[in-house]
């Protein structure tokens, strides 16, 4: 058996460490199983086991919340015995995607700074039946040290009537000191959240608990099931080349300082692609409020570029994971992993004045941006934290590439086929093409600025095509469409396999 | 003349008091000209009026930025003689809304907490090159007394190299002292917005100016152009029913408080209607911390119902605007006008937890919402403020009548032709046919709620119809439509002028 002693501080909890099986048999039918874990990152994994293949012989469903996605052990083994009725709020896993897209799950799917007022105040379906969460070690008073994500667990717990315990070895003691777990008080008596700078804490290095909420206590040694990110390629390092550009550009205009303001960067692969860009860029004293902590960020720190970063989860890839650890008492020092209530808190983003970088499935010519859903019906992964960004920061910014399915799809369209972001909430938009600054345009400039800078040259002609014969359709209404052939792109690429309409 | 000579408490000040025409004269082609003004409340009227009749014969063209709509002196006069270039950030006049409807006027519609800040910051297209702005008086020190609005006055003063003040005598020299004007820092700097409570007080009872920066000013005494609310009819008595057994039913499980939090609601007929109907409610201690202060306030504040009301500007019908008037220095114990920058910020909108209530021109059976666009094309009025409020508030409720159009036309439609506000934000939706509460519901969930609970009886089979359709056709996923039915609603309403397929 994995030996957890020295990570249980308060001797009376030792009575309490049992087996994934035993723990998972607090888990009872219909329960709302509330995790830690956000991204693949510090999610519980033993007892999530356990409980898939008590599942496979009972039968049975739970409903699970977490922080955002978690990994395979949780979603995608209790995915594959049929054991999750209901999903919240955000997910990555193909086993939980197909449910999702065929109907067998009910997923919703939420703005992530949401989610711990929501399950609070019971607007979820009932409220946290029991948590499990990982935790590197328990303290003297029965509180737990999390460990590579802070995500909704604090408040999980704070909600509770039991909660499960898993510690995991393979996560290093020294993430200790490394969180700041603050929950805030729902109004009418919630105070100000005293966050001034990127740097600030405000809340403690453990999750409040105490020893009576903790029913089981499980020992694990499976690590994060984190990913390596796709090789950087030609369309993200020329992303990245508009955005360095434009950043030069707004400094030098005035518009933004010269060490930028606090960048907030999406998941995955061309987010990490766009934040190592910045090495090789000029900008120094860069600081960082966001979300997930990836490789980018690390080589940022190395490259004593940044300053600072807050986020709630490090998710980098397992090489970067590897440096982290072997490295974790430096990085330590520029690192603060942050309830996602208060990494993704509207009041903080407003206050601090976020430049909020995310990724778009697709961008119509107006604007609009669509993050979650394939041809208008089928769910990739979710909104995550974007809206929570997106509406309330300094900036706004949005990545595609400018076609996907080898050309087949166009990224900019007449009409987004499903909305997350609107058009007044979209200030830039960058493809591998260029920079579209949508900044005090109207509806019909926009157009024009999306078509010519971002579009794919092989799609231009037919968007401006489209626009024009919206305008004389529509007596150069705000914002011109013909609404019988505004989706008639996704139409074609699903009978066709092409958006090209030659 | 009028005599402004007791509203002008800077002796200094008298050489600069001016014909309108005279002042006019500093407005040059091509200008970014920030006018004060929200609803029709608290604009200038005298110098537009001069200006629009220089235009007649100069022709020439300017930008228009204001706190939101204005009143037939600004906005209708300026349109009238082609005058506006463009028109930054909210509408509601006949000729405004004809000239971007006919692409003749550029308009940039806005979150109306964004406005100050992209507008100090350079975003709308270079910086505030003029302001005029209507005052009750100017103090000792050459400040100004704003009159029923603060909308983005404080903030365009700051920035514009010169400042046009009308001294308005239909405006009560009483309204001092009901302002709280505060204009926060620009990230980095930006610093905590110390609202804790809907009555704090964070500013100055004056815009901060000067007597430098001031160029002329103008007496007039030209009354708001505020407009009677159409009756209240039986769609919004029902809607009101609904939403108060829907409070009722949420105290009593504990997700409100008993007196509520803190009341946000949309501008117009219905909202007003909305709020009169809580007078006969059994709630009491009610707060409101909105945009607009309208007739159904002053109802709640004269039956002892509410506590106090903190909203960015007064506009009453021009009933009420007497009501106030002849009563004001009662009303003004209930009352605090800050800047929209404030009174719709997302930190204070967040912590304060409010009830977002704004209306909808249609939502799709998933529960997104379109609020500014007809038939996906033509602007009605423009967000406004309800995205500052619906992301950000601690419960988000939207309303509708189900059908416009003597039924011709569905308020719930399968796919929203313009989204504002997007299916992450909407927890609750009200018509006159009932509520469909959408918390934690996955999207094909949600349509069965619409559709049985808010959408007209005559359009329930259709809808039906379309949802069981589309989830053949995709399998049922996420959020199943059939892309080239999805606006079809809309497509026979313009064809055959009704939603009805038979």
């Amino acid at each position: 058996m994995i030996d957890i002693s020295d990570r249980i501080r308060c001797k009376e909890l030792f009575a309490k460490v049992t087996s994934p099986e035993e723990a998972a048999s607090f888990i009872q039918p219909g329960m709302n199983v509330a995790a830690s874990g956000f991204t693949p990152a510090g999610y519980p994994k033993a007892v999530p086991l356990a409980l898939a293949e008590r599942m496979k012989k009972e039968h049975f469903q739970i409903n699970l919340w977490t922080g955002a996605s978690v990994g395979a052990e949780l979603d995608g083994e209790l995915a594959k015995v049929n054991g999750l009725a209901r999903r919240i709020p955000y997910q990555t896993n193909d086993l939980i995607r197909k449910a999702i897209n065929n109907g067998s799950i009910h997923y919703s799917d939420l703005h992530l700074s949401h989610v711990a007022q929501m399950a609070r105040n019971g607007f979820l379906g009932g409220k946290v039946d029991i948590a499990v969460i990982e935790a590197c070690a328990i303290t003297e008073e029965g509180h737990m040290i999390a460990t590579t994500s802070m995500g909704n667990s604090a408040s999980f717990v704070q909600s509770a009537k039991k909660v499960i315990v898993e510690i995991n070895t393979s996560q290093p003691v020294e993430l200790e000191g490394m969180h700041d777990v603050y929950t805030p008080l729902d109004p009418p008596r919630r105070g100000i959240i005293p966050i001034t700078g990127v740097r600030d804490r405000i809340g403690t290095a453990f999750i409040p608990c105490g020893p009576d909420k903790i029913c089981a206590i499980v020992p694990c040694d499976i690590p994060d099931g984190v990913r390596p990110f796709s090789t950087v390629d030609d369309n993200s390092r020329a992303m990245t080349e508009h955005l360095i550009r434009f950043f030069r550009q707004e400094v030098q205009a005035g518009r933004l300082p010269e060490n930028l303001l606090p960048l907030q960067s999406g998941v995955g692969s061309v987010a990490n692609a766009v934040i190592s860009g910045l090495v090789s860029s000029d900008f120094q004293d860069l600081m960082v409020y966001t979300e997930v902590i990836q490789d980018g960020m690390l080589d940022l720190i190395d490259c004593g570029k940044l300053l600072f970063a807050s986020g709630t989860a490090l998710t980098p890839s397992p090489e970067g994971l590897n440096r982290l650890k072997s490295d974790i008492e430096r990085y330590r020092k520029y690192i603060v992993l942050r309830p996602q209530e208060i990494a993704n808190n509207p009041e903080v983003v407003r206050r601090l004045g976020l430049i909020a970088m995310n990724t778009a499935i697709e961008a119509d010519i107006y604007g609009n941006v669509n993050s979650t859903h394939i041809m208008g019906s089928k769910m990739m992964n979710g909104i995550g934290g974007s809206g929570d960004f997106a509406r309330n920061a300094y900036l706004t910014i949005f990545f595609s590439a400018s076609t996907a399915k080898e050309g087949e799809i166009s990224s900019v369209v007449p009409m987004c086929s499903h909305v997350d972001h609107t058009e007044h909430d979209i200030d830039i938009f960058i493809t591998e093409q260029g920079v579209a600054d949508l900044r005090g345009l109207s509806p019909k400039e926009r157009a024009r600025v999306m078509i010519e800078n971002c579009a794919h040259p092989d799609y231009r002609p037919q968007l401006l095509d489209y626009l024009e014969r919206a305008e004389n359709k529509c007596g150069y209404a705000q914002t011109p469409h013909i609404l019988n052939e505004a989706l008639s792109w996704h139409v074609n690429f699903q009978e066709k396999g092409t958006m090209r309409f030659k």
